[in-house]
């Protein structure tokens, strides 16, 4: 550097100086690497040209600061009000200790769901304490480590009963009690299962006619009853109960399990969870024993190491979707971990005393208030309940409405007479003065002390009694603790994950800033949409951006879930051959090398799957697709694609594979979870989809979170877009989640992401994602071979390891996964889409260092295959098969052939600063065997110590 | 539990459910312990009922969401305004990794100074880039971790330079191009130190009449000038060269070590750290290699660990006030040390490229903007300048500014006919608009492209060349590094640090949040009044409540270190004796067991310390004291004491203390250091006291950031209100700080933390740092003597144990320290006030399960003892002596008498969650001999570890 030189660097360049992670310089070196002159050469080769956008994508960047500025604006256009609308959604404290520490710590909210259970043990803990907090409240023995909202939790529970129940009707009952958006997500659901919804008051429920009812309690107006009658009934009919609850009430209300309910769902948001304007939050559900292996969803349950240690796993995983496939009996995939685990911690903060306190004083400031209208003289029901009553207002009901905006509090209209009102946790004197005042009572209230809960309603159980709930709760303690927590595990804060298919990119702390403001925070999902303003903003700009980068007409941000996508792109092609009349169609053509995911998805929707081969180069079998096409003729409904494909392969042949289904009347589903080959290149919607559900949490920068928060928003193009799912608040609308906009916070994330990259930015991004999968695969291509190069011998941004030659040697898919914990890393995606092989996806936010540094490790991990395949090393013996490698491996006797240093410290593994798994390799079998899914007592960990 | 029963807990009470540790019921077990009947008795018997306050701290407590809607109001009542006054503080862009990551981050912010290194070495780390960066741009091989501002770090300067110079002159000049605020804190330094300032142009300077001389480049109205032939002529006549510089000016401008300057000053503010109202920011100092053993401050140097590797750790301590007392040359001790970590870390994310790129935008657009100003006629100066521009309104200035503020933008008013602008970072196409506008510009501007920097000031060397600053930094990279560094450390965030005298207790997630807000962040200290009106109630009502607690009468925010506020309370007590006539009284007592800074103090003060024995109890010999205030006479000027005393004793003699003092026409200082004893109990200025500081990173949970920020505002009675430090921007005010209330944003902390404690929680924090503290003695004291109880057998908030009888068999204090990280904690205070003792400070924010684990730590160590005083273990083969263990203990061979096991799992010691020390036990002989201070070449490492 020597005087004046003008210097072309932008230090503003999010997209190509943050979120890249290689930078021009090291590209160089990665091109002549995998042997491309340059990097839009080596997109030529790998991304066929006939199905290369014409225009590139046109918006400019932000930088970072301009980011936060525009979020600024946005946020203002956004009224705060004292939202006491209830429906599910309530106004709750979350303690500052865990918005830092949990919510906005990239320890926590990077982490992929723990299907490693040995980089996951912390955030699995805090899991267990959410599975048994669920289960002690509901009185249930065994729940499930959260779903993805209370509505999706109360349809999945309706199927779980059909499956489960003795009854053989098909008929369902619904209490007229649930939520609106629960009764419209029930309703989408049941349709194409071929589920009768009966909709009542509970006393008209003749449980002969049905395999199942759900009831709400504390009901959607506020009425507690005891369901125990209703329950015995059921079960004497061969039919199963089900309450959707909530957990505070729980606090104090005699708890579903002791009425006899099979099963328990509900929403945990008011734990801690800001509303978000709709999420997220963690939906939870619970049942009886003898139902657990029926639950979908995850569940964290209780296993061993190797060493005989305690160890927190994923249990009964061969029930889910990626193992059963057409056969799942849900599509559920993505859970709400990140906030599961901050409900957990809101409860492990207040305890049973605490949370009891809290659901008193929210009781008893609910009768101060029932209290002062009715000696007002105003008409108040119901006479039992718990935070929520409705009060008769007539004619006035605008007017009443419009004074409580006025006083900056949002009601519930019900029906055309009535307003609702739902006190919670942030309801203080002052939100009772000024709610009294809109009803023009300006005396001050008497404090309520006597409880409108019915003595056999009021709960006699204990709950969390397990020591956890009571740590003494100091905020030292409670931040030491999540502290632990997190450090037991890897996420992308200390490593690559480089997992095929899931994206793990970088969740910049920019993009994840405006989320925990309070101006999108403290928003009610129905709440009056001028209050809105600034998310109406922000939703429809980001569904102009994805629509230029889709080439899909319009979006629906619905879906919370990419599986949730799925559905309802199906649901959607449903509708419209309903519509024109093509109502018979019902076949679904789904290649083999499908995510699970997908023929799960295509039986919800109600249709069946064939299945079409896969040709050696693992493209589709094109003849056998255009033969299963021609077969189904006027019954084919959809066709379902992956592009690039599960194998991550651009295949030629995306465009006629679209042609055929078109021609015989089908619809094209293009599965979006491998986007991040695609965006600023080619438009899924321009090569022939008709709809595409998006991951924003993979493309589109959300953070995993740790197993959810999710996004599937949905792009179609013109024809489709009558048929999108509508408002969950209306009937038939065809709902598939509780909010409008699904977990609508979070897309501001992606929002972000979107504004910081500019469109080039994106497509750049796109290049290196591709440019990164070329340089592992020619990396390592000469110690394993790779699966599915393209036609020009490119791989898209992911690449297949082929490690089933090791098989004979001893060496399993495992071994390779567990050694790459000693190196610091979390394994690729083990044994799919192939069975006996690893695929590696860095995305484009990796740098070239620590992509050589997992290089380094396969590398050497593929020596020590050698001495074991060259019989210097028995495989019972070698550092493959003890991996991974613990401290307690390094403190006790060691009797093994290689030495501690190779062990613990193979090549590509970082000195000062290794992560060491708190657990050796666990034991799945035992773990299933001994189904353990809420915290043992303490006790057994000293006996597991043993 | 079971059916209604009402309970009684408040689980938004934040004084005792969330930052005191201990809960009731442990209280309980803790008192029977300590052998006393209730909390109360424990305290009557602890403090003296002499001096007990008659009055409880009266205003209630918030919660924490009662906490943050208050800071929020007062948030909206500061107005933010884009200033451009400069005048050495600048807008900046903290990138939001940083932000999210280190200044919202408790692994960061909860540290304590890095004293031990081998827990330290990750902010160690983080702070020599910070010195490399200061080093390198400034172009002096020498810089150390910090000071507190620039104002403060030129006075050191100044006082570095009488020290140092051949010149034996008393003459000091000072460039008018100073900031008038360093002119200011430069003044009321000198005074008491017989230093003669010279004001003037740098063309009146004649080095035969100075010791050295100071020059601002640029200076504060935007000169940029060649100071090489100043320099020389400084040299020649034997004085030396001090240059007030900014940093990013020096990416472009010739460094002052290529100019010949002896030492360089200046703040990092505008590397990424917000404003905030006038701090808290790093100020620097770098300086030539045959002056570093006369830089002040803390410096951190390279050295190497037990095993050989390379290991960092504060150099150079035997300069230091802790050690040299009354003959050291500066009380600085408290750096920013958080602030300068998020300077280093700017750097790396930019390099050097980013740095300069962001630099030149900064020219540029300040000569766009004097460009558009000449054009439209008007007259603006300097010809040569970096950002910094003034124009000439003549008798529009008035109209200029308010015109600007309607814009939204400040200007600096200059004289009575200028108005100076100062270009940022932040300064993009929007402000240069608004702000032409204001000038009646409404034309666009051109973009300026022609440097308004003379060639031969141009830089001519590279800076940054370290690889550090040449990361590709992609934040991914970024945030592991952080990371990284964040784990090599041992904060609050991971265990109790129990040291005596520094008060770690819990720093709130809640307290912390509204200081990354923009409204308290994005303030500049010199903004006009208004604009910072919340900022002037939060402060104002802190004071009240100070006020409360310490019995004064009025309070100076300014001191931004403890140290600074004794030095502030003695100057005080001198204006006032002077104002009396007293101007003789010089002398200052000060017990021998006092803090190093007090005599440091009083020496800065221009007071000569005499010093006060000990009792053999520990307390201060009445009978000396009397004497020496007797024999002082009419020239006593103070009295510094500390209570309770430093040897953690209430002390029944205080009362009479002062009243000898004052009988004499003294005046009392009592040291604020152990204020955690005293909070709702006594009041400092009730008992005698006429001024006290308090350390508000102690008592009022500002946290420690690994060694600042700080502030010690002083509270003084009322006869001395008028003589407390005045506007630094004001000629002889007296200013001890660059900025009115010192580091403005952090005082938010302590008013969090005294809003959410209220009165009553306040005041049961003290007595339970007092139960903490005796029930650490009651259960220790069978193993380890404590020394130094009160007369009725208890300590006060701190016990010293003794461990000098173990010197016998070599058990070296170090050897116990180093032992307690093996357990996974931070030491406790080493051979201070006693050598040969640790002294140990539970706070009161520890629970009894903390406590009670570092109780069996010391108890296990005390065996460990045993068995080398027994002679069945040698203590050089002793696991005390190998002490600290580290994973390449356990890795390499083991030939110890004892196991790997019982080394590095001691009892307390966590199993899993176990901190690992980076390093061993570090060199610091070695390290002192070969003082390397800035980031050593990688060879070196690589050397190192050989």
């Amino acid at each position: 550097m020597s005087r004046w030189i003008p210097i072309d660097y932008n230090p503003d360049d999010f997209a190509n100086r943050r979120h890249i992670g290689p930078s021009p310089a090291e590209m160089a070196g990665m091109l002549k690497a995998v042997g491309a002159d340059s990097l839009e050469v080596l997109i030529d080769q790998t991304v066929p040209k006939a199905i290369r956008q014409a225009e590139p994508l046109d918006w400019p960047a932000l930088s970072e600061a301009g980011l936060l500025a525009r979020m600024e604006q946005v946020a203002a256009k956004n009224k705060v009000m004292t939202s006491l609308i209830g429906q599910g959604y309530y106004g709750t404290v979350t303690p500052p200790a865990i918005q830092r520490n949990i919510l906005e710590n990239p320890a926590w909210y990077t982490a992929y769901t723990p299907y490693q259970p040995e980089i996951a043990q912390g955030r699995l803990e805090a899991l267990l304490n959410f599975q048994t907090m669920v289960a002690d409240l509901t009185g249930l023995p065994v729940a499930n480590a959260s779903l993805l909202d209370e509505a999706t939790a109360a349809a999945e529970a309706m199927a779980m009963a059909k499956r489960q129940a003795k009854s053989k009707s098909d008929g369902f009952f619904v209490s007229r009690d649930l939520h609106p958006q629960t009764i419209a997500v029930i309703e989408t659901r049941a349709a194409p299962l071929g589920i009768r919804v009966i909709r009542g008051a509970a006393e008209d429920l003749d449980p002969s006619q049905v395999f199942g009812a759900i009831f709400q309690y504390p009901g959607t107006y506020g009425h507690i009853r005891d369901l125990s009658a209703d329950c015995a009934a059921l079960h004497e009919a061969g039919a199963l109960a089900i309450v959707a609850t909530d957990l505070l009430a729980l606090c104090l209300l005699r708890e579903p399990g002791a009425m006899g309910a099979d099963i328990a769902v509900g929403s945990s948001q008011r734990f801690g969870v800001p509303m978000g304007y709709g999420g997220p939050h963690a939906g939870f559900m619970s049942c009886r024993g003898e139902l657990k292996r029926a639950m979908p969803g995850r569940i964290v349950g209780v296993s061993v190491d190797a060493k005989g240690n305690k160890a927190y796993r994923l249990a009964l995983q061969t029930r889910e979707q990626h193992i059963r496939r057409e056969k799942a009996t849900s599509n559920v995939c993505t859970a709400q971990a990140l906030l599961a685990v901050m409900a957990s911690f809101y409860a492990v903060f207040h305890g049973p005393e605490g949370l009891r306190a809290i659901a008193q004083r929210v009781h008893l400031n609910a009768v101060t208030v029932a209290n002062a209208l009715r000696a007002a003289g105003a008409e108040v029901a119901p006479d039992a309940y718990f935070d929520t009553i409705t009060v008769r207002v007539g004619v006035g009901q605008a007017g009443i409405l419009a004074a409580a905006e006025q006083r900056g509090i949002n009601l519930r209209r019900v029906g055309r007479d009535r307003v609702g009102i739902s006190i919670d946790e942030t309801t203080d004197a002052d939100v009772i003065t000024r709610l009294l005042d809109a009803f023009g009572i300006d005396e001050p209230a008497e404090a309520g002390t006597v409880p409108a809960i019915p003595w056999e309603l009021l709960r006699e159980s204990d709950y969390l009694t397990h020591p956890v709930f009571h740590m003494n709760r100091a905020e030292s303690e409670m931040m030491r603790y999540m502290r632990r927590l997190s450090d037991r595990d890897l996420a992308l804060d200390r490593a690559m994950i480089p997992l095929g298919s899931c994206t793990m990119k970088l969740n910049a702390a920019a993009e994840m800033m405006p989320i925990t403001w309070p101006e999108f925070g403290a928003l009610h999902p129905f709440a009056p949409r001028y209050q809105a303003a600034g998310y109406a903003e922000a939703i429809e700009d980001l569904e102009q951006k994805l629509c230029q980068i889709t080439g899909y007409d319009a979006f629906s941000m619905q879906p919370n879930s990419g599986a949730q996508g799925e559905y309802a792109g199906l649901l959607t092609i449903q509708a419209y051959h309903k519509a024109n009349g093509d109502g018979q169609r019902d076949i679904c053509l789904i290649p083999v090398s499908a995510h699970g995911t997908n023929p799960a998805s295509a039986q919800m929707a109600g249709m069946k799957v064939v299945v079409v081969k896969s040709a050696p180069n693992g493209d589709i079998d094109l003849e056998d697709f255009a033969d299963k096409a021609a077969k189904a003729g006027d019954k084919l409904a959809a066709v379902m694609i992956t592009y690039p494909s599960t194998h991550g392969v651009f295949e030629d042949t995306v465009r006629e594979v679209c042609d055929i289904t078109h021609k015989h009347g089908g619809q094209v589903y293009i599965d979006g979870a491998n986007m991040n080959a695609l965006v600023g290149l080619v438009q899924p919607g321009e090569i022939g989809g008709d709809v595409s559900h998006l991951n924003l949490h993979k493309t589109f920068a959300i953070p995993h979170g740790g197993g959810g928060p999710g996004m599937g928003p949905i792009g179609v193009r013109a024809h489709l877009a009558p048929y999108l799912p509508g408002d969950p608040r209306e009937d038939g609308s065809g709902a598939v989640s509780a909010a409008p906009w699904g977990s609508a916070s979070i897309l501001l994330i992606s929002w972000a992401y979107c504004l910081m990259m500019g469109g080039e930015g994106l497509t750049q991004a796109t290049r290196v994602a591709i440019l990164n999968a070329n340089y592992i695969a020619s990396r390592l291509s000469s110690a394993y071979p790779i699966l599915f190069m393209g036609n020009r011998g490119r791989v898209a941004h992911e690449c297949i390891l082929d490690t089933r030659p090791f098989a004979e040697h001893g060496v399993t898919v495992d071994d390779i996964a567990k050694r790459l914990i000693d190196n610091g890393f979390h394994a690729p995606t083990m044994s799919w889409p192939v069975a006996g092989t690893l695929m590696v996806e860095p995305t484009e936010s990796e740098t070239k260092a620590e992509i050589d540094r997992f290089i380094t490790a396969l590398l050497a991990i593929r020596d020590e295959i050698t001495d074991i395949a060259e019989s210097r090393v028995a495989v019972e013996e070698s550092p493959l098969r003890f991996a991974p490698h613990t401290v307690e491996d390094l403190v006790a006797e060691w009797d093994r052939p290689y030495s501690r240093e190779q062990g613990c410290f193979p090549p590509g593994a970082f000195r000062v600063d290794k992560y060491w798994p708190p657990v050796g390799r666990v034991d799945n079998v035992f773990g299933d065997r001994n189904l353990v899914c809420t915290c043992p007592p303490l006790e057994s960990y000293a006996e597991a110590a043993e």
